[in-house]
């Protein structure tokens, strides 16, 4: 008896219909990135660990699939697309007209505990402007990330986004005299703010020389809003598209890492369990680290775990990929009805091939009865049957049940005119 | 200065024009597959290194991409599909109806020398028929191959199939009284027929008790031809699709591999290179060596990196990929010539894209002209004018620089007539 095999915890085999899945997801990222005019690249899946810790610090590496290879080079599989995109853009910014609108879907590995929600390998869509310091950017970001999820089927009531700025807090920074060069270690504690407890953040921020209080204050007054200019434009931006009221904005959203620099957004589903779907935001100095090259950018990204499983809660939605899925089906079964007429099959189903149809048929010989279940369990639009009245084949509608015949010359007309009827 | 960080050697930056030439391949993969009625599926990028070590013996550790991840668990980035497949087919054999044709696009990785058309890391069409021992599987597979081939253009002149049988070899060793259990030592001396010196491969030969002339003999003769059941049937289904003339019956054609049990082929350029484009074959005990299951199979692979090559070499399929790279393009590109209408103008673009066309825009303000590059560089079929003559909007298809203007209220129905034009 063989050793069983199983996949390494975190990591998915993708079964026919889990592919159908995934790849509907695929198709509408795809559609809505090219819909804003976005290009797709791609980069590495395996890239020098130092790459990530350019970017994130040392600290990353505690969730990298790192190694060294047989070159004795220390590499990581990527744990996200950023840093690669930062080296790409870097290296060639000059052969490209600013700005950049860049897409890509790939796969992506971190090593974490596994939760619901969580694996160790994830798809995720990357949607980047790159060349563009303007809030205008952030604004066409969100409007993408907004239209992607109306054209998956959600609704105003399924999900919302957090808008934020990290520079509204200077504001407040500045009013508490906290010294600017904590402003980094005071964000920390603002992202942690819902998951914190109270007594724990008071003390954080005291030893900034503030208060929770002021901080909730500074959140509720509508101070921000009001003075910051980004926030005010892309606001604005997002009025004019007619998507204002999918905005929620909201400061304690400041994304954990480091090297956001201004706007920051999150989808996050408000029916079922305020999940954070998609989230990204302003990086101008990110560029500049990696590759050498001042280049504002903008970006978000959105995981396939999360959006999926949201998907398949939401009634409108999952219904959507259902159809799509179950869309994927053969136009044409070939039934060869007596094996004396393998051969003409044979030919009957090359020509329907060429013809551009999707074509199955018995690899070998099956009675007639067992060839229309194929066709059936393998949702097939048509039969086609070749059988002892050759050069005469029949045609069955699966759907209808309508039969008829014509000579072996006019098949591929008479299979046509079936398939659009 | 920032350090200019670099991708590993033998791994590709996909920047706009390299992926969409990568997806116009994986486009035609998909269509010619999903024509012969086969669905998609797919695997973990990262495996035990057992599941490899399993299949293909420990040699294989030598490009294996394999390291001891956090869990101390030996884990490698797969070199390819077939283990995998062969552990998920057997888990669940008994919820698919035989046969099982299934075929996946993902990437692979091998530790291996670089070398024109070998890289590190690659894309691979997996193609596979489980639970179906008639060579009728076999043909239905080179078929396939050949299809695919003409879907990208090559033609008769640019291509051909070696078609071979393991087990033809079994009327010479029988002719020749080579001991059986000695089989897979003479197959792999077959198997360097074309690359080892005659002296060398004469000498392996006599220590099995036979010579190059007769193996060169047998190979002239066509007995195999004459007597192989299964060469036998896979042409006659080949002829009666209209596939004869591609193939030719080669049993030097033996593919390395130990597990390979049957028919074996290759798709080789014959214009070029003599490159191998692509090879599979039978592998009956494969999937019980590794999931304890009884399940005959059939399979091939085609890499992305030396078809692509021949792409490019070919007149007639490098045109093909152009048109299809070249027909990735913006429907309309809103100018905006009077930045006091940018709302209205964001609204124009809000509409367009809702209707499903791709459309772009200047995210700030610029110069008429400028954004009239912009469209043109973009490849916009129509430029869309939103200017001081709001609500009125004027159209101008960029091919053909016509113009004509309409009333806000008609923009979808005048944008739909002019893109269909």
């Amino acid at each position: 008896m063989a050793q069983k095999f199983q996949t390494l915890p975190g990591f998915r085999d993708f079964y026919p219909a889990d592919c159908a899945a995934r790849n509907y997801l695929f198709g509408q990222w795809r559609a809505v990135a090219k819909g804003y005019g976005f290009v797709e690249y791609d980069a590495p899946i395996l890239e020098p660990t130092d790459l990530y810790k350019r970017k994130s610090g040392e600290e990353i590496s505690n969730q990298l699939f790192c190694f060294t290879d047989k070159g004795e080079r220390d590499v990581s599989m990527r744990p996200e697309l950023t840093p690669s995109l930062a080296r790409m853009a870097a290296a060639r910014q000059r052969d490209f007209k600013k700005p950049l609108k860049w897409f890509s879907i790939g796969q992506f590995f971190r090593y974490e505990k596994q939760q619901k929600g969580r694996l160790r390998e994830f798809y995720q869509f990357n949607c980047d402007i790159l060349g563009e310091s303007s809030p205008a950017a952030d604004a066409e970001l969100v409007a993408l990330s907004i239209d992607l999820m109306l054209e998956l089927g959600f609704t105003a009531q399924d999900f919302a986004i957090k808008l934020s700025d990290r520079t509204a807090w200077s504001i407040f920074i500045e009013q508490e005299g906290i010294e600017t060069e904590k402003t980094d270690a005071f964000l920390q504690v603002i992202d942690k703010l819902e998951r914190d407890k109270a007594e724990k953040l008071d003390e954080k921020l005291a030893a900034l020389g503030t208060s929770l209080t002021a901080v909730r204050e500074f959140i509720d007054s509508g101070v921000a809003e009001e003075k910051c200019e980004s926030l005010q434009q892309i606001m604005a931006e997002l009025d004019a598209r007619g998507m204002r009221d999918f905005v929620r904005i909201d400061l304690s959203i400041v994304r954990g890492l480091a090297y956001y620099s201004g706007p920051v957004f999150e989808v996050f589903d408000i029916g079922k369990g305020m999940r954070a779907i998609a989230g990204g935001g302003r990086y101008d100095q990110l560029v500049k680290l990696i590759g050498g090259v001042d280049l504002p950018a903008a970006g978000f990204a959105m995981g396939d775990v999360v959006v999926t499983d949201l998907i398949r809660e939401t009634e409108a939605a999952n219904q959507l990929l259902e159809e799509d899925v179950a869309g994927e089906t053969l136009d044409a079964y070939v039934v060869i009805a007596d094996e004396k007429q393998r051969k003409e099959g044979l030919q009957v189903v090359q020509r329907l091939r060429e013809n551009g149809l999707r074509v199955n048929f018995p690899l070998t010989a099956a009675k007639v009865n067992k060839q229309f279940q194929s066709a059936e369990q393998q949702k097939a639009d048509l039969a086609v049957i070749v059988g002892s009245d050759y050069p005469q084949i029949t045609f069955k509608t699966l759907a209808k049940r309508e039969e008829c015949s014509c000579d072996i010359s006019e098949l591929e007309d008479m299979a046509g005119k079936l398939l659009l009827s």
